[in-house]
């Protein structure tokens, strides 16, 4: 593989908060030159501090306050090549809006944001009038994965992607496994970003599931957080969970004590003998995490100040709904149980790659992206938030083999079987979190999901009976050939269920 | 009051479906000349026809298959008036390009579809430049209402909201306590159609709730439907659900019966002792009656056919999941259960409403729509598909009465004492119907939804760990002053879990 420094040589960074920072130590690393410029100039400059801390730097960081210069700054390169580490939206818009004027053809902008993929599209669009090529980029990995290598889904142009993909490649994670990187050409226009919003829709599933598994052991079990710790260290060592990055980070998480020194990062010394996370609060969930046009309401605000509305709101409704809190159990056998959680874990997991994979492959067929679902695996194998190895290793090989398109997981035999042999042990645990009082909105989601999902008569034959008689919507009738099972299409009967 | 027909006595509907058709009928019923189009010239023919069997008509029904013919036929008018009553997205751009040249400052069109409101904004945005007025208007309670008078919600430039609200208020579904009408104008800019998108997604709620319900008594019970007809029937008739209108056709549904002649209305007829509804298959559930830009993926398309898929491809996933379906219930007090679910199916529709109030509230204060909740509550009264008599009935006086914008409904005593008293009834079904592989989506997300709001340390706890540990989000700390509870923005302390 020729060197891909010999083609870019200086990148532009946009953005210097956590992961722009770390980003550009990350490409400087690599022996490229980085310009950086963020619209708040003390952001710059807290970077080029921190850069002096820095050992391993080799290319040139360079930090600008004015934004036409940082753009000059790359003014040798055959093709500018900037990335934009910014919220997605109007702070997008905005930059991109103070630069237009400065590119030329063939100048290449990689959006490492969390973009909505159809502002992608929309924007690929109007560069494209100048032979500027868009990017749409998810990242995933966190701020340590942006320095150490985090796994990328660039999607747009195929010509301009495969420009920068050589030095995504090198800077990407790698599959411990096979050592290739964890960046791929996933397809054009806004299939890159489409990609990453499925990850963090699949990120934000295993989250939830694993902060209610914790809860279910903590408050419920009684467990105290050294032995949940090895709980969750067990079950990243071997069978269905092995190797997940959450459950992972969620052992060390149980097991982490405050130190007489503090962090050494700025947080105050502490009690050796206490757990940091014992301090840290809840805070609301109002689905921020969940992509940007999932949510019922909202207005373009960065992510953080969303989530983390609703504790002092939430406090004065507990005193007025008094809802009891999560129960200790009594007459329970621990060990059968933990060995339960840990299937209805791994079945929610499960689930959520189940959907998030049938969004992708539903999208790339509608949108003629034609991405492949074993690449999506791939660029998950390491470096990201949603690392499952045991879902990896189960999936990986049969998409790559299969000659049809897959468009729904639970066809495939070890996925069916999978779901199969954990109902029961998901149904157990909804059944006794909800009877503790205990949180499942995740599990207990997952549950029904497999109910509707494997159901021969659904519930949801009296919604069509309702929405035939006030909407006239139709149906189609049992037993009736063409019709059970029917096409997609609008069921052929509407009956007055109320003469006019 | 003036009569409205002084200024507006010819108006123009795009759309000849069910309920354009019906709506052209009823403005027809009060006086008004209708012109009529759809891009389907077939669609107008059938309206037409349809049209000659109405026995009530007064104003000129004229169909179209010129879409310039249409408009021209208006011209007399001093300000055109149209109905859009198509397809939301880009069915709605394209008629309007069409027609765009022909329109003439102060010509109104009221758009009747389920447009996402900033769809709305954005034409809205781009008509004010000739003077033309878009009203973003949701249009509430199904193809029947569509002609005996719907619920309205328009909202946009007030001049030309005024302008048609007479009108408006002529044809509108009348609360029967009050005479009012169900219409109102709501606000300017997209909040007309954010009412009405918020409308659907309570109407999701309820919807989902009542099918559960039907379930769980016909699954697991074992009702026969003549019987669950008298509980729903009763259910209407007192109490917390008195004068639910989902729950009253639910009684009705469950008791209609074949008849030898069929329903007269095209549908063949049957024997007289089978229900209607046993003929009714489920279908998918594919969460395609949530607004657009609620649902994970789509492109567009129009609602039925994405609703509609599923089935088939469904029986194939149950061959491979072997998921257990719902079972028939040993052991239960049969009474008590059913008294239990009433209570359950209120305080999931209590908390649809809540949720629903809460996202009109947090959206007006943003956005300056300055909504009253009141009127939204009024508009619900009657002739929609939410309407609710008990809980409009103890929401509309408390919203009327108080000085102070209200941003969460649980705040209200009368809210959450209800919600305080039916949590237990509602956590027993929903343990008895996952106890009974039966189906509790909706009621089981209602369940979680009152623990995480009136909780006061949250399984979160344990995701703000995982997300300050892989991204630094940060967290503020327990029982420390200005933190506990904190602000709603980021909070103070990043801890480095893992040091680099």
């Amino acid at each position: 593989m020729a060197d891909p420094l010999r083609q870019i040589k200086h990148i532009g960074i946009v953005g210097a908060g956590n992961m722009g920072t770390e980003m550009t130590f990350g490409f400087s690393e690599q022996g490229l030159a980085v310009s950086l410029w963020d619209i708040s100039g003390e952001n710059v400059d807290q970077a080029l501090e921190m850069a002096k801390n820095e050992k391993n730097l080799k290319g040139e960081v360079k930090g600008y306050h004015d934004i036409h210069e940082f753009v000059k700054s790359l003014k040798d390169a055959e093709r500018k090549v900037f990335i934009f580490s910014i919220t997605h939206g109007h702070p997008a818009d905005s930059v991109l809006e103070k630069i237009e004027d400065d590119l030329k053809e063939g100048d290449i902008i990689l959006d490492g944001g969390n973009e909505n993929y159809r502002n992608t599209e929309r924007r690929q669009k109007e560069l494209e009038q100048k032979g500027v090529k868009w990017i749409g980029m998810g990242v995933s990995g966190g701020y340590q994965s942006a320095r150490r290598g985090p796994s990328m889904s660039p999607g747009g142009d195929p010509e301009a992607v495969n420009t920068v993909l050589p030095l995504l490649e090198k800077f990407a994670a790698k599959d411990p496994k096979s050592g290739k990187p964890c960046v791929a050409n996933i397809g054009p226009r806004g299939s890159g970003h489409f990609v990453k919003m499925v990850h963090n829709g699949i990120e934000n599933g295993m989250l939830s599931t694993v902060c209610e598994a914790w809860s279910l052991m903590h408050k419920s079990l009684g467990m105290e957080l050294d032995e949940i710790g090895k709980v969750f260290e067990k079950w990243n060592s071997e069978g269905e969970l092995e190797g997940t990055y959450l459950i992972q980070i969620a052992s060390e998480i149980c097991t982490r004590k405050k130190s007489p020194q503090g962090d050494q990062h700025g947080e105050e010394k502490g009690d050796p003998s206490e757990h940091v996370l014992d301090d840290v609060l809840d805070k609301g969930n109002d689905g921020s995490r969940a992509p940007p046009h999932l949510r019922p309401y909202h207005r373009n605000r960065p992510l953080l100040p969303r989530r983390q509305r609703g504790r002092a709101q939430r406090l004065k409704v507990a005193k007025k709904l008094k809802m009891p809190q999560p129960q200790k159990a009594s007459d329970v056998d621990k060990d059968a149980f933990v060995e339960s959680l840990r299937k209805a874990v791994y079945a929610s997991f499960l689930c959520a790659f189940c959907q998030g994979l049938e969004l992708i492959a539903r999208a790339s067929k509608d949108e003629d992206w034609n991405i492949d679902l074993a690449t999506c695996i791939q660029i998950w194998r390491a470096g990201c938030i949603i690392q499952e190895d045991y879902i990896a290793n189960m999936l990986q090989p049969i998409f790559e083999s299969s000659n049809e398109r897959m468009m729904n997981m639970k066809l495939i035999d070890e996925v069916s079987a999978d779901l199969h042999k954990n109902y029961e042990p998901l149904k157990k645990v909804v059944l006794k979190g909800t009877e503790w009082d205990n949180y499942v909105p995740s599990l207990s989601a997952s549950l029904e999901y497999l109910k509707y999902e494997g159901g021969t008569m659904l519930a949801t034959q009296f919604m069509e009976a309702e929405m035939d008689f006030f909407g006239a919507h139709a149906f189609d009738k049992a037993n009736v050939k063409g019709e059970d099972p029917g096409k997609a299409s609008k069921g052929k009967h509407h009956y007055e269920w109320r003469p006019a």
